[in-house]
């Protein structure tokens, strides 16, 4: 590890290769367990957000930090998978949390965008 | 919005910020969203986490791609509130998707890790 | 309440009223919270679904025998608005528990039906 | 199946067999799909009401009623799951809807349960 693994290139990086795993681009289902979730389809990728969500709840719950670590990791790879399928990337979503902060304060366009 | 607008530091920005909304730290309910949940208690994000991933699934299943931006904003914006509680920071999360990225591969770590 | 307060018998008449709480049988939103939801359309009773198996969750964890029922009924009663839009009913649900009951064993049939 | 088949006996059943699969009535992990994930204890189960509340929206977002009613069906066994484990009974959740009904009113009821 270098001193950048705690730096959010991470999430680019991440990005690029999953954008490889696409099953358009030759993503090899047997070779990868996220070319596999992709060839698999949307639903497949998407129950794991429902269930990552679920086992972040539960960490918190038991106030365990490594396994809230952990979880929210889990969380945040498979909505980058679900974000390569629809062919978006991570710098979409932090440009989105940027503009909110950028606006009007992250207080009231948080306050908005979760009251939908 | 400058340059730097889709980058990540945003996510170290909004993490000194919800720093700031804690309790502990004199975050004023009244004034802002985040402070309001975080002295609420663990049970007022944490549902908003399960409402949140439930919100993305819609959206990725409606094929909308600006909704599927705008919800994993949601949804990481929670996990950040639900890091701050629990004074965890975005740097940990990343470290630790860089520590499977960098230990032994992506597929086999998150094929591990999201099989528990 | 009766004796029967109980039975199952409340499912079929949950069923039945929310049947006439749906849009095209005149269900009036500003009268009932069921008609509610029904009129916003399938994204606000399913996203309900998600918030309230996360808040059965979050009361399982806390051990807290009133509220895992509370949760259980809010999680059912939300499940009943669904079956209700799609026009289904309970009996359905009821039924295809039965089936893997009768045909080759419980353990058997949930193992694979939540292994999909 | 005979005539009761959709009839909500059938959630007595369940319970009264799942009762028998927990650890401490001697239920077989290696026998049976719910003494496995009772042994397991509450994260195993509780994980999976995520899951299959998640699968029940998809479902419903493909407007595919069958998987709908195999949807809910798994979501309100493993519920039945978790009551088990809780000592809990199918009893005590419909006697709470048909508290709500019979008090005062379905849709007020259901409207400040489900707000909380």
């Amino acid at each position: 590890m270098n001193d950048a693994d705690n730096s959010a290139d991470i999430l680019f990086r991440l990005a690029d290769t999953l954008a490889t795993r696409l099953p358009a681009q030759g993503g090899d289902p047997d070779a990868s367990y996220s070319a596999k979730l992709l060839a698999r389809g949307p639903d497949a990728f998407l129950k794991k957000i429902g269930e990552e969500a679920t086992e972040l709840v539960m960490a918190a719950k038991d106030n365990a930090p490594d396994r809230i670590v952990y979880e929210t990791a889990d969380l945040w790879f498979h909505s980058l998978i679900a974000l390569a399928h629809y062919n978006l990337r991570p710098e979409d979503v932090l440009r989105e949390l940027a503009r909110r902060e950028g606006t009007s304060g992250l207080a009231e366009k948080a306050s908005r965008g979760s009251g939908s």
